[in-house]
């Protein structure tokens, strides 16, 4: 293989065993020394891609914080109503994470560093909004049940899923986040939106390949 | 004061010191040496009353072990309906936890430790254990919408409210998380129960001195 396939090679066999660590234990529970083991990389082969093990976990944070916007990008230029992009979107993100180390390992990665410093909290405000935005636009297309404040709606959806996801990592290393992301859609929904909305909701979760 | 009086403080001093540190920074991320600068006692001092951080931290976590059931008791004792139960004890907790810095450092620090450790994520899992069962009693007296699973429900006001407490916490030091999981019921409810129990828990929540 040329040289640079393998130096490309190399650098993602670190990243993706970093990432299983990460996902697994944190920062600090994963130390450089298994890192290198898992990925069967030298010392010295690690110091030509990374400076630091702090450069390589801000490599993978850096993953995330680049996949969101393209994501979001993606589903406001299809044109679909607002409930529907939010839903679409946040499904296809959970998905991803689901099926993604690397991307779900930077996003706990970041959200332990914000979670941990009051004020930080900078990736979940930023859901909070996206979600607001959209949810206000469905107000104005009259899909949202009377009386329901976007921005409350974009928080309680912002929190399930920051819950799902934790408690889905604990407890099955994610596999099963799509399925309580889609449970929590179920109960959120009568409480967001206008019954017609939700009953045409409920005909796309019976079948979840048009998302 | 009495010399047991004075130990006492001084024990108090320290876990409280430590709750405040451990809220903020979780375990790895608060030095023995900070929590002893912040309590104003002595290495020696210390010694006297815990073995070593990590016995610290295990004093912590008891607390709050030992508080739950407590509350969920009382709660079950009182003879509301299910679901009354199942809101009114989780407002209760939601809002100790708001309150007392030491029972909610000993949340982050199970959590933090359950949530790194993928299969043992059991407070979590003992959470949607009660509020399943709670939600079956729910089922049997009719109170819930016609097809709502049960143990699906529970998961998801679990995953709502862990979500809810971590946002909180970085964000307002917890002050926020009654009111965050106070919005999380209002859009959850009508996805769970009969639209004749969700009109009387409105009434409820306009008046939440009743709960």
């Amino acid at each position: 293989m040329p040289q640079q396939h393998r130096a490309q090679a190399t650098r993602e066999a670190i990243l993706r065993a970093a990432a299983e660590e990460f996902d697994r234990l944190g920062y600090e529970g994963a130390p450089l020394s298994v890192i290198l083991d898992r990925s069967g990389v030298t010392k010295g082969a690690f110091y030509f891609h990374f400076t630091s093990k702090q450069a390589l976990a801000s490599t993978i944070v850096q993953v995330q914080d680049d996949a969101w916007p393209v994501l979001a990008r993606a589903w406001l230029g299809r044109g679909l109503d607002p409930l529907r992009t939010m839903v679409g979107m946040f499904d296809e993100a959970v998905v991803l994470l689901s099926r993604d180390v690397v991307l779900r390992a930077g996003v706990r990665l970041a959200a332990d560093r914000e979670l941990g410093y009051p004020g930080l909290a900078s990736a979940h405000l930023r859901w909070e909004k996206v979600l607001a935005d959209l949810l206000f636009a469905a107000r104005d297309e009259g899909q949202l049940r009377p009386g329901v404040d976007p921005e409350s709606a974009a928080r309680a959806v912002t929190a399930a899923a920051l819950g799902a996801r934790l408690i889905s990592t604990a407890t099955s290393r994610c596999a099963d986040y799509p399925e309580r992301m889609r449970e929590i859609w179920r109960f959120l929904l009568p409480g967001l939106t206008t019954e017609e909305w939700c009953a045409a909701a409920e005909r796309m979760f019976a079948a979840p390949d048009v998302l």
